[in-house]
Formats: C-alpha cells, sequence, structure tokens
C-alpha cells in the first residue's frame, strides 16, 4: 500500500507548520503534493475561496472591504543538497533544512493566517504558487498574472520572501548581454596571421573595471547599481589564436530606469562592441508614497531598507500593484547547503501581519 | 576468417606507397597496425638490421661510413575526420586523406629510401615512430631516446615534418602558463560585497594587447616570437561575482632563449600576477653552421626558412645532433579536415635525398 500523501495541519502553531512544509520535498517542476496539501487543507474553509492554476493555490476571501491585499509566497526550493529533512535546534530558536528561509517560513504565516483571519479588516488573497526559482517561463505568479490577472488586483502587495521580518521595498532591476570580439584563427606558432579575439577585450574589461556605480535615492532609499562579467569564455585550443571571446555581464539596474533604459545605457558603455541581450527583467519602484504601503510599513515598525536583488514584487509593479518584500529569514542564507531560520522571525511576521490585519485604519491611526 | 594484416610492398612507387601506408588507419595510440606492416617489410632486407621498441620501428645501415644520418617520420595521425581513404587527383596530381600531408607522404619516403639504398654514401638510421601527436609521455622519438640513445646518435638527422619539400631549419620553443587573478565571490545584485575576478583580469590582457613580437635573427634566419592568450575562463554563475579568472597564455619563443629563460620573461611580462607554468618545451637552434647540414642544405637547393612551429627537431638538439625539418606537405594543411599533399612534392623528396646519399662529398663540392 502506498503511503498516503502528507497532510498539513492548520490548527498546530507556525513553527511546527514550517516544518511540515519543508519537510514536504517541493524542488521547482515537483510541486504537485505540496500543491495538493495546501489545496486540501484550504478547501474546507468556509470564509475562503479557493482557485487552483496548474500547482498554484489562490485561495480568497470577500468580505466586501474597500480595501484588499495580496500576500504571496512561492511553494517551490532549489533542489535537495543532503539538508532534508528539517531540524529544530529548540535551544538556539533555529529551525534548519532546504526551504526554512526561503521561504517556507513565509508560506507557515500565510497559511496560519489564511485558516484563522476570518474576518480581516483588508480582503485578502493569498497566493502560494509554484517554481519561482526556476526560468520565468514556469513561474507560477507569472502565469497567473497571464490566465487571471482579476485574481491578483489589489491596492497592496505583500511577497514574503526572506528579508529578516523587516520591509524591503521595490528591487532592482537585472538584465545579462554578451560582449563578443571576433578575431582570426591562426596557430600559435604564427599568431601573427591570426586576429586574437581574447586580446582583443582587453577593453572591454578595461571598461567594468574602471566602472563606478550609480547609487540613486529612490523615495528615500538608496539603491546601488552594479555592472559586472559574470562569465568570460574563449579558446580553441593550446595552440591556436581564438577567433572569439565572449564576456557575458550581468546589470543590476536602480528601478528608476526601465529596461530600454538599462539597455541603452550597457550598450553605449559598451560602445563599439557587439553587445546582445540574453535576458532582461524590469526593477520595481520602492512605491511607498501609495497609502496602503505606508500604512503597512508603518504597521511592522516604519523601517524600509532598499531591496537590492530581483524579486517577484516587480511582477505586480507591472500589474500596477505596489508591493513590498517582508518575510522571515536572512536572504544571506537562501541557497545556501545549511539554509536555516530564526523561529522567533517567522513568529514576528505571523504577529505583525496578524496585528495589522485585525486593526482599523482609525485604530492603526 | 578475420581479413589478413595490411602489407606493405616496397617494391612499388613513392606516391602509390604513400597510399598504402594512409590506408592504415594508425591515430596515436592505435599504431600496432602500421608498425606491425612496417616491420615486416623491412624485417628481410639484408642491408638494414631492423630494431622493434613498442610501436617504434629503426632500420639502420652499417658500413662503416665516417658520417651518419638520422632520417625519421612518425607513423600516427591525428584522430579520423571523415577523410579515409585516401583519393588521388591524378589529373590534380593531388593526394587526399588523413594523414597525406602529416606525414605519410614523408614515411613513404624514408621506407623507399631505405629499400632501395644499399650502399648511401652516409650511414643511415630510419626511424618510423609512434605518437607524435599525442601527449610528450607517448612520443616514441622521446622514449626511444631514454631507452636506446644510441640508437639516436648521427652527425645530423632530418625530420620528414611536413616543410613544402624546402628545409625549413631549428624550431621555436613553446611554454604555456595559467595567469590567474582571484577574487571574493558575492551576489551580483550586491557586486560591491565582493571583487570581481574577471575585472581584474583586464590588465592581463591589456598587456597582452600591447605586446610587441621579438623578431631575432639566428643563422640568417629570421624568427617571430609570439604570446598569446590561447584561452580564457572565468564564471560561477550568471547573478555572482567570480572569484577567479585564467586565462592561457602560450609563448612561442625563438630558439636563442632557453626554456627557463623564456619562463623568466613570461614571469617578468605578468609582474604582479600570478603565474603558473603548465607545459614546456625546448626550441632548437639551425645548427647550419655544422658541416652536416650545410651539405645537407646546399645539396637540396640551398634555400632555407626559419621554422616556427615546434617540432621533434628539438629532441635532436636535446642530443647534441644538429637537425632540420625537411618534407612534403604544406604545414597549413596538417590537422585539416580537407588534408593532402602535392604528389610532385613526395617524388622529390625522395628524388633530392636520393641524389644526397648517393654524391660523395667531393663530387658535391
Amino acid at each position: 500500500m502506498p503511503a498516503p500523501p502528507p497532510r498539513i495541519d492548520l490548527a498546530t502553531d507556525v513553527v511546527r507548520l514550517t516544518r511540515q512544509l519543508v519537510d514536504i520535498e517541493s524542488v521547482s517542476r515537483d510541486e504537485q503534493v505540496i500543491a495538493d496539501a495546501v489545496e486540501e487543507a484550504l478547501r474546507p474553509l468556509p470564509h475562503l475561496t479557493v482557485t487552483r492554476r496548474g500547482h498554484t493555490v489562490v485561495a480568497r476571501t470577500d468580505l466586501g472591504r474597500p480595501s484588499r491585499v495580496v500576500i504571496a509566497g512561492h511553494l517551490d526550493t532549489v533542489p535537495v543538497n543532503d539538508n532534508l529533512p528539517s531540524r529544530l535546534d529548540e535551544q538556539a530558536g533555529i529551525l534548519h533544512g532546504l526551504g526554512t528561509c526561503d521561504m517556507k517560513g513565509g508560506d507557515a504565516v500565510i497559511l496560519k493566517l489564511a485558516a484563522t483571519l476570518t474576518a480581516p479588516v483588508h480582503d485578502v488573497t493569498y497566493v502560494l504558487y509554484e517554481a519561482e526559482e526556476i526560468e520565468a517561463a514556469y513561474n507560477g505568479l507569472r502565469l497567473l498574472g497571464e490566465s487571471d490577472p482579476g485574481l491578483l488586483e489589489a491596492d497592496f502587495a505583500i511577497l514574503m520572501e526572506p528579508s529578516n521580518a523587516g520591509v524591503e521595498a521595490g528591487c532592482q532591476g537585472t538584465l545579462r548581454v554578451d560582449v563578443r570580439t571576433t578575431g582570426e584563427r591562426a596557430h600559435s606558432a604564427r599568431s601573427w596571421r591570426g586576429v586574437n579575439a581574447i586580446h582583443g577585450a582587453a577593453e572591454v574589461l578595461a571598461r567594468l573595471h574602471a566602472y563606478d556605480a550609480r547609487r540613486p535615492v529612490i523615495d528615500g532609499l538608496e539603491y546601488h547599481e552594479g555592472l559586472n562579467a559574470v562569465a568570460i569564455r574563449g579558446g580553441v585550443a593550446g595552440n591556436v589564436i581564438p577567433d572569439e571571446c565572449v564576456v557575458t555581464v550581468n546589470f543590476r539596474f536602480a528601478p528608476d530606469r526601465s529596461e530600454a533604459e538599462a539597455l541603452a545605457y550597457v550598450r553605449d558603455f559598451f560602445d563599439g562592441f557587439e553587445v546582445t541581450l540574453t535576458d532582461s527583467a524590469p526593477g520595481a519602484l520602492p512605491g511607498l508614497d501609495r497609502p496602503a504601503a505606508r500604512a503597512f510599513v508603518d504597521a511592522v515598525g516604519g523601517q524600509v531598507a532598499p531591496k537590492f536583488g530581483w524579486t517577484d514584487v516587480a511582477r505586480f509593479t507591472v500589474l500596477g500593484v505596489p508591493a513590498v518584500n517582508y518575510g522571515p529569514g536572512d536572504p544571506m542564507l537562501a541557497h545556501k547547503q545549511d539554509e536555516h531560520v530564526e523561529v522567533a522571525q517567522i513568529v514576528r511576521c505571523e504577529q505583525q501581519l496578524r496585528a495589522w490585519l485585525t486593526t482599523t485604519d482609525k485604530e492603526q491611526a
């Protein structure tokens, strides 16, 4: 008899709930089991309307509130690296294991709030989605925005990416280009008959080496751009003058530039060289001027940092929904073999969101 | 019944003999069949003493002449590339196929001379050896020099490497170094927390780009050095600041530098960077001041060019034997898919060597 599918017990506390989620292996493209468990746990709840798309589960309240917020988290993880099942160090207050930080602690907060907040002050759309850790083509949030944009309509969105239980606003955009130099092959014993494409890349690296990063301040937050070679390759054989060298450059750009503006900057930077765009994603403005964002920030303590890394908040921005990153876990631990999370951060996120969603604006003011 | 092993017919002309050799596939490390055929063809000849070492065959006259010459060629080829069996274009006078140029035309000349010159004016040591096209560890000429140095003792040596049936004297040395830069990994969204090793290689490429080649004249021949990046690699992932970049540099140096002097030059050139020697082989001085070399050059027409590429002539130089490259075939066609040779060059090489080996010094003078 096969083992029964795992179940999620929403009655338990948020830390135990995190462990349950961590212990259901859910590497990208293998999220069926966890999505089934999530759907099965949420569907019986009478105050929620549950929609399933692929392995993405959406649960909404529909209380006729004047405002609606989205709270979203992805269910997938990077590949297992001998770091499952979870292990709780009670003395240190640390939960170890794949996904504890990125981002099943945040998912547990979402599920706990969804199960228990029967009458939040804002209507809430809880989104637990698939395939964030891989190519955008599979990204559940992106697919949902295309198939059911109405399900993501909101006044404000919170993405529970690890941010040490603090608010990280906006995100920088990212694009990659290949900067290519060409030459002419020749035997290295008669090198003057060829043209060395690797030598031709000297100027490309010299410009990168001399690059001075822009650090614009947007909504009071200082972003920090970066233009970096992330790979270089060239060479045919140990006795051949190479006829091609390719430098792969990653530009991380502040959210006051559009993707097109960022690419124009890079093309200008490498003026005289062949530049091919291979990959691009927009940044997201912090949007802290929007009342919904402001109210949330005030409710959780008022501190905001800029988000340097690219996250799915940019997908909300594209939909016209201001969004912030806010979740338990140190982002520097994401994707590490020894990934872990302070359980106190999970608890704090749940408490702060619960307080915000149960306090009327008048009370907050 | 298995097919009988191929036989070599030494009574045929040198062009047909070349075809026979070409049509016995003999990629490096797979020379047993061709070495067996060569040994079987030479061993019955009463004027020769045949020695076999591995898949290297040595055949010597022992006529008590005052001088001895070595004539050597390798039996192996680079891998088959849809270019076997041989194909003779009679109208154009071109023989096509793997090894036609590098260097079974030369091998055929050796075999034809060995079979027919029963009383050459110099004693001759004919050497047909294995594994020239791969790592030096397997090189049959090198192994023979170690196991039986007496078999290579001579006043002069001719290596039948393709040189368009002209004399190419000496050879340039070659060495390879890895020039390595290091940095510190970081997520590319927070690149200022790391140190980019690829950017750190800018100066390495800038120096190479500005390199000005030395062109010394030795024994009247102008050599031409070359210092080139033949490979570059670096990069961890598309979102990681790379902590290592390695530039593989090939230095081709004129034979007036020793290997140690050449390495010292390269270390000085890359002063301030980590330089690791991976590979080194000495050059060979042209040695045209030696009477045996001079007499040979005069006998075959007096024209001499410098050899830029490294060849096994350097192994003779190490043994104190002056040596030249002289063989049919355009060296630019070696290792090409469409390798071929002008049959007239094979014929000319045989005729010129035959004339030299049957004419006394007095007659030559």
